[in-house]
């Protein structure tokens, strides 16, 4: 399993994701799944990937082949970043109907899903959610971000913090929060635990990334604060009233 | 969609439910998903019940049925908690089977999952999920609860809180949280909401239970509290320092 996150905010767009992958319980394996495309004052895109690696690699390949046999139709050389998504889209529903005849095999699944973000110069930064059927969508105004993979345990401290004008490091400190909720409750989820920050073109922060591996300090203390943190907060909580008919039910 | 959960403590058994179900989106209903079957000073048994609402009916109609036809061969008058449990899953599995023929109709699912948690005199109280499949299985020990339906959501605080020994009045509060969860992240999981305490027959403490409707004051009460600790558990964790290497993406 996968869990990857982006959040588009005023300032510029946060990715994080993990680096788990298995095909059975014996294989598994660690790959990056966050992928950067960037020419200095151009443009400054990150992919991130979910589903079948099969899929996400093939991908990712044609996109770099691309490059070098023919930048001039390439994600180098592609005026917005919905043009980028569209093509991205095209391609990875062409590799899954090359393996469409073996999604019969039990637990074969070729589907794959990507988030896009970035920014190309004279457009404003943007982020887009590519599904497996090869469309992709904006996110909302008011919950500006988007997950991919095992996204049900991160996603309810996404939906109380992460708003438009949230700052940069705020922002990033929830991925990390939303990530360790994951990796708790589903132990296919897990680091090293990539993390970026990529500012728009006309704003004054600086783009930043981080790598935590397994045992990471920040990792660790951010784990064990959060879970004091809510066991504390639960406990503030008003507790129940005598119910006024008991025998009822 | 459904969410259900029921956490076996040592002083007893803790039920809660949500009541919305729908098939398709036009046709949404509150049914309750908590039934119980009790004698008193012999048996006191609560099920919770997932899924299809053909089969769930299905299966409790025969329990009943059982019940005045053949007393004797009835959930009143087996003597162990497994005893039922095995009975339930024998009866979802059967009118599970009558309906398989229907299941390449798109989107039709006949599967059913339950909860069944209580005591019979003469034995410890007892907790058992029980499968679409007919078989069933206890909670593990050192996390003692159960999930139906929407479970992913609520999961995260019922892992940091719920043990063994834990005081009924504070399981019970885990469980509205656990509930208010999934019902922020899923709006086919509504109210009303029931919630109930099944002391073991040896307690001190007495049985309980609670109905909350759409405006129930405790519940909004929770649902801001909550909210307002979790912010404020957010903000007090340890920021991300700069990186040592900002631009080694």
């Amino acid at each position: 399993m996968t869990y990857c996150l982006a959040m588009k905010l005023s300032t510029g767009i946060v990715f994080c994701s993990d680096s788990r992958t298995n095909a059975g319980a014996d294989r598994v394996s660690a790959f990056s799944k966050m992928h950067r495309f960037s020419k200095e004052g151009d443009r400054d895109l990150i992919l991130l990937s979910a589903g079948n690696l099969g899929t996400t690699q093939a991908v990712l390949d044609a996109l770099h082949r691309d490059i070098k046999a023919t930048p001039e139709r390439s994600i180098y050389s592609m005026s917005y970043v919905s043009e980028v998504a569209d093509y991205i889209g095209m391609l990875s529903r062409k590799i899954q109907q090359k393996y469409a005849p073996s999604r019969e095999q039990a637990g074969f699944d070729p589907e794959a899903s990507f988030i896009l973000g970035g920014q190309i110069a004279g457009e404003p930064h943007e982020m887009y959610l590519i599904y497996p059927e090869g469309n992709h969508i904006r996110p909302s105004e008011r919950y500006p971000f988007f997950q991919i993979g095992e996204t049900k345990y991160g996603r309810p401290i996404l939906d109380r913090i992460i708003r438009d004008e949230t700052d940069p490091e705020i922002a990033m400190r929830c991925a990390v929060v939303s990530m360790d909720s994951t990796m708790r409750s589903n132990a296919t989820v897990g680091p090293p635990i990539e993390l970026a920050f990529l500012p728009s073109f006309d704003s004054a922060e600086a783009p930043v990334n981080y790598k935590f591996e397994q045992n990471d300090g920040y990792l660790r203390a951010i784990r064990a604060a959060w879970n004091d943190e809510i066991v504390r907060a639960f406990h503030n909580l008003p507790a129940l009233a005598a119910p006024e008919d008991p025998e009822s039910l």
